[in-house]
């Protein structure tokens, strides 16, 4: 099984079903492949993740990944990207080396946290936790004010630029906007975290973090890492068409971020941070 | 911050702005707590896991998720499940510790797929893909035969058993259906990983594996781990309410496995495995 592709899109032959009768025709389907993430250091070299996503903007999932976990803080601190072309196999575009300036990789003891081995239960109930949430995240500034009527108009401009790119039905997207509710940039995947890694390593290679003046909407749900990687952004305003977990909220609401929930036209919750939400009528 | 909740659903105070009236009133959240599992063989003891999840079936989860990465095979391999209360911090219902008959711990490799540690590139592509494709799965029995009408009820009865449980609007559900398209078990987390691994960590605590005469429904997309899991508990079909990815269509294709999308009421995609569904009319 061969599938590596560097299209967002595959085509497959497909059955449709409809009531008693059937047909066959082909359809889009939406791409999934394994990125490695690999960072380099003069001679030292380190994996730091393996992601099932949808290929199309991989150095920046790359470099977004790295900045929201902790392991570089700007631009600056990469030296280049490149796909991986050693070895005898065909380019698949599956890894991507991150060449850093550092002359030593950084501490990667944050990424450990997904199989830290304990040796003891002295911490119990902290210790799963304290490793999760362990990162200091930079303060949110107080950011914009924004207007109801900015907010409900997010997701349809979220939607409209979504249907340039895909019609496979599969696909997160992140969208970031101004406060004045214009879109700045449109990442999709078939995983929520790496629609945001993507858009906000493409925020970092544009040299415009923090992202203070600025609102993300999420087409779906907002977990902790949602939020966790917002906050690492700089983000001040984080939407979502659908739920925010409790822990999302709880994240939100420590950080002073504004915290959106089922966004649709003329309706929303906010959360959290109700006081940058401006008061109308 | 201390969330830590044993039930699925928290409350908080939220703002609903309608056009350009707001109220506060409290609301339901889906809740979201992490779960460290760990595996411990006499005096030996190994945190596998750390997974962001909604509180309930800990013990189900944390034996599913064991299963499908093929750490452990049956339920007699586990001989005993405890919340762990060792130290001096409260019980936080967060961490599991799964305890093994076996002397020594298992081989953990398999875990390492996602922070694995090369330092050649001579397997450029390779590396990646394979490690998260090397478990071998036992093959697939021709399964069942499923009729067209039988699929189409599917996804009512999954929603309207998953209205009993929440309210949240954040929940992904796994359903475990008869081929008759009777629904034998639920489960519902923030994450859709966890909803299956719950369902087949049921199945597993009550001695029916493998599931081969069943269908899982899943509430959203079908992604390469979807299909990765549910071939490890011997699921002949696999349906989903929404898209298939690429990489699952193709681990499907390899395994012989039905596997169903975008399933309506009188209307479905069949990816693969059409010898399965019942000709009709």
């Amino acid at each position: 099984m061969n599938t590596a592709a560097r299209t967002s899109t595959t085509r497959a032959r497909v059955w449709t079903l409809e009531g008693a009768e059937r047909h066959t025709h082909r359809d889009a389907l939406v791409a999934e492949e394994p990125l490695e993430i690999r960072l380099t250091s003069g001679a030292a070299r380190h994996t730091v993740a393996v992601t099932m996503r949808t290929p199309g903007a991989d150095f920046e999932l790359a470099a977004g990944f790295l900045h929201n976990e902790g392991i570089i803080a700007e631009r600056e601190a990469i030296m280049q990207m490149t796909y991986c072309v050693d070895g005898e196999a065909p380019q698949q575009y599956n890894i991507v080396n991150v060449a850093l300036r550092s002359p030593v990789l950084p501490d990667l003891a944050p990424l450990d946290r997904h199989f830290l081995t304990t040796s003891a239960c002295g911490v119990c109930g902290k210790a799963s936790l304290e490793s999760i949430r362990r990162r200091a995240h930079p303060p949110l500034v107080s950011g914009p004010e924004i207007a109801p009527e900015t907010l409900y108009a997010l997701p349809d401009r979220l939607r409209a630029a979504q249907n340039l790119f895909t019609a496979t039905g599969g696909l997160h997207a992140a969208g970031l906007f101004d406060a004045a509710g214009n879109l700045l940039a449109l990442r999709e995947d078939i995983g929520r975290h790496n629609a945001l890694d993507k858009l906000i390593g493409w925020a970092l290679l544009e040299d415009r973090l923090p992202l203070a003046a600025h609102v993300v909407l999420m087409s779906g749900r907002v977990s902790f890492e949602i939020v966790q990687k917002c906050l690492a952004a700089g983000v001040p305003v984080v939407a979502a068409v659908s739920a925010p977990s409790s822990l999302a909220v709880a994240l939100a609401a420590e950080h002073g971020m504004t915290l959106i929930g089922f966004l649709r036209a003329a309706r929303c919750n906010v959360y959290t941070g109700i006081e940058r939400i401006a008061a109308t009528g």
